[in-house]
């Protein structure tokens, strides 16, 4: 049987650009409480792009909490209601320039769970044709594909370290069947 | 070339207890300013410990972010100053009471590269010796071992949705280089 918690109070600190910052009181199995850290989020979606000659479509972008480019599969927020399928194909297609014809649940992933909610729903889109990007202000991607043993080679060095991005591609090589040369 | 990104402030807006949430000016290779958020976060270490009878270890705990109990691999904060490699043995042996005889690195993630600088690295224990749980005040973490393809078969079913866990899980499966039945 699992331990009762049961939350007393959720005050909300300050509010972010895409996140809110809370402080949660909650009461444990012994009747002590205890106050954890809660960032809350609206959640994303994200697509694994396979082109038809196999490759993987990634975008190469700047992220201020790094301070540095990093190298991830696209993905984005959520519009107000819209379903996190729609979300997927919307942000491949202006993050990448390619539509695609079909696109299947790959996995959801809780990004950090000791603090936040964030919940990314992670796609493969397939049947994939060239159309064009669409940035939003401020949004600056390059785009480039590659193979997929290529990009298990680049999680294992450490080159991509974005957990999406790993869950996703290490996802779709185990769902290939393929042991990794 | 790359775009040219330079962070121009990073203020502090409130402090929480593992984060702190602060607001980043940026300035954009078009010369406009942009707002981002960017919460900060020390740094964890995570390990896959596998039994010598193939089984692995996972943890089940309550998560104040989901309000729920979620199955994860045995992670944790790190203490002042501390490797990464020490403090992943010492997480497993607290969270699972076991120790390892033999650790070595797997991958390293970021937990959620869009707004924080968290970073967990994640080795594989092997050559597991049972010794005891010691657990932290408030801390109450149920331990049980699993095949690997019962994980994997959790993970595409959405009954674990922790990045880390499915970016450790998947990566050592890969690693494996067993193919998913």
């Amino acid at each position: 049987m699992e331990a009762k918690f049961k939350r007393l109070k959720r005050e909300l600190q300050c509010e972010g650009h895409i996140t809110k910052y809370y402080k949660d009181t909650i009461e444990l199995p012994d009747g002590n409480t205890a106050i954890y850290d809660f960032v809350g989020h609206n959640g994303a979606a994200a697509a694994i792009g396979v082109r038809n000659d196999g490759k993987l479509l990634m975008v190469r972008q700047y992220r201020n909490a790094l301070d540095r480019f990093t190298l991830e599969i696209p993905a984005g927020g959520l519009e107000p209601n819209e379903p996190t399928i729609n979300a997927a194909a919307r942000e491949l297609e202006e993050e990448t320039g390619y539509k695609c014809g079909k696109i299947e649940k790959l996995i959801t992933i809780r990004t950090t769970v000791a603090f936040c909610n964030e919940k990314i729903d992670i796609y493969l889109a397939t049947d994939l044709k060239e159309t064009q990007q669409h940035l939003d202000d401020g949004e600056y991607v390059d785009v480039k594909a590659y193979d997929l043993d290529e990009l298990i080679s680049m999680i294992y060095d450490g080159v991509i370290e974005d957990s999406k991005t790993i869950a996703a591609i290490m996802a779709y090589k185990v769902k290939c069947g393929l042991s990794h040369k």
